[in-house]
């Protein structure tokens, strides 16, 4: 089977986004938060049965790992209140999704973090949202987005997550959210950056000797990483750190969201197979169709099928990958003998 | 001939740098500035010529493009009075060893930017430095040093210098210093993360409608936007942008400082030939031998050299798109007979 291990909801129902609307309206005007609306099931079907239910079996998968609007997230919006009833609904949002269509859709939830909360207090949902079905969880290494004023994901403030997240056998998506600062364009410059960031984070911190068992995904091909692959080598021999096959890519994969054949061929040129999750972040930063192929930008599996690999490899980055970084995914495809 | 369009002079003597700590340590105390050291011929030339020199020839390049350390330009450190006296110093530095070793190098100077000051500050020492037979400038996108508190490059703030650069008729590397932002590695995340954020602020905004004489070099290949040139497409088509080719690159070229093989064929396999300039940042931020070919990382004629293309356009990435992009450099060679 295939599985697209990112996806967000991006087709939400008129209500669900006018909610957040009134609530951002509401803090910002220091009066009492709306009640959330109802959205029937009929609504949620729709919204996703015509978008990316149609565009996923268009393309010939089968399976998304479905997580709210990344840039929706906004963590830096508010105070953790409003961070917390946000991540509330909009995970329950994800859940009903996975419930309308448990086969194509299966739960990775936001996460109610905010640049002043410990990210201990993002737990208790991670643990709500696990209990729900949920497979992992999207954790943004930088809350105030875009401003980057928090500490890098090596620090141990974020140990007691790290904890958890390794208790519950649940890996996490570093992703950010939106931007505030004018310098970063969201999805041309900030998430991008964030990628990149990341993994360097990881590459001058020993994180994943305090966490072996920790497993993250840097989304969008790894940002620059792949690109500048022999720069983070040479970096990590300057800096006397292991070989990044042993230092970093035990605990850190890359998706393969990078919208053209070149950079796909980049990315599978030079990191390991096992360390490459299919995704195309349908419906995400880039909606249109590439003129120079006729094909949409993020339809990210023909590039892959364009790749001369071996069955067993591309089997690993369509499924086995994902089934292995994401256990308790593996366990519910298996309880449904797949 | 082999023109090396980034390089930095990176193992100056010791009197230059002593005073550079003695001048922030004065700053941080409010005490006077220190007086600059003697600082001989002899040592400056041999600073150079067992370093820089010597790894150009032995590489088979001819001249560097020759500008001071990155990462020592320090905008964020000190007020506007110790930048402008730290650029002063470091470009008369660059002068000195162009003008012992004529035939190999040409200045490219820092500019005295500080987050309080207007660009339009830094035109005097531009002035200057091209007087004195300078190319081009570095020009840094966020002074504050990875806190990114300034505003965009397409922001109207920066007119009066790009007015004055195409006066002169004198390119900018676009190339941040160092990081002050726990978050951002330097050479591993900052450097790389502001070039992806330069070329995305120039895709959003209409720099070049306003200035189509203005010609910026955004190094380290590119940042992140090669690998992910089917997003930047993208992304220009969902915002209503011309493509790239027209709204960006008649303006915007990318160095060849990619530290391996696979990086670079992707590189030369999106940008088109006219945009790409080499160069090593010989010596910069990544020094040690690649195991997996036994060169140096930053030996980077290599890769361009295993490249299958013509002579023609070798030539053009060797040498003539430099000399085009910086048509002070090509007088300069002119009056020499080259």
């Amino acid at each position: 089977m295939i599985i697209d291990c990112h996806g967000h909801y991006t087709t939400e129902p008129k209500p669900f986004m006018d909610f957040r609307k009134a609530q951002i309206t509401a803090y910002e005007a220091g009066k009492p938060m709306p009640d959330f609306p109802e959205i029937l099931d009929d609504e949620i079907a729709e919204s996703v049965a015509a978008n990316q239910l149609k565009a996923l079996k268009d393309r010939g998968a089968d399976m998304t790992i479905f997580s709210p609007r990344a840039s929706g997230m906004g963590h830096h919006i508010g105070d953790e209140a409003v961070s917390k009833t946000w991540t509330r609904h909009s995970n329950d949002m994800i859940h009903r999704v996975t419930q309308l269509f448990p086969d194509n859709f299966i739960g990775v939830c936001q996460l109610p973090q905010n640049p002043e909360a410990p990210i201990a207090n993002a737990i208790e949902e991670l643990e709500r949202c696990v209990d729900l079905g949920f497979v992992g969880c999207n954790l943004n290494p930088d809350p105030s987005g875009g401003m980057w004023t928090g500490v890098p994901l090596t620090d141990r403030a974020w140990y007691p997550f790290f904890e958890k997240m390794v208790e519950l056998d649940v890996p996490a998506m570093v992703h950010v959210s939106g931007s505030c600062n004018p310098n970063f364009h969201m999805t041309g410059a900030h998430y991008i950056n964030a990628d990149t960031t990341a993994f360097m984070q990881f590459l001058q911190g020993d994180l994943f000797s305090d966490f072996p068992h920790l497993r993250l995904i840097i989304p969008h091909g790894g940002g620059a990483v792949p690109y500048h692959w022999g720069r983070y080598r040479g970096l990590a021999d300057m800096m006397g750190k292991p070989p990044l096959r042993e230092h970093v890519m035990r605990n850190v994969y890359f998706d393969t969201c990078v919208y053209h054949q070149p950079g796909i061929d980049c990315l599978f040129k030079v990191i390991d197979i096992d360390n490459i999750l299919f995704a195309s972040e349908m419906f995400g930063a880039v909606k249109g169709v590439d003129p120079e192929t006729g094909h949409n930008f993020d339809d990210t599996k023909r590039y892959i099928d364009a790749l001369d690999i071996s069955d067993t490899d591309r089997a690993k980055v369509f499924e086995g990958n994902a089934r292995r970084v994401y256990p308790r995914l593996d366990k519910a495809l298996k309880a449904r003998g797949k």
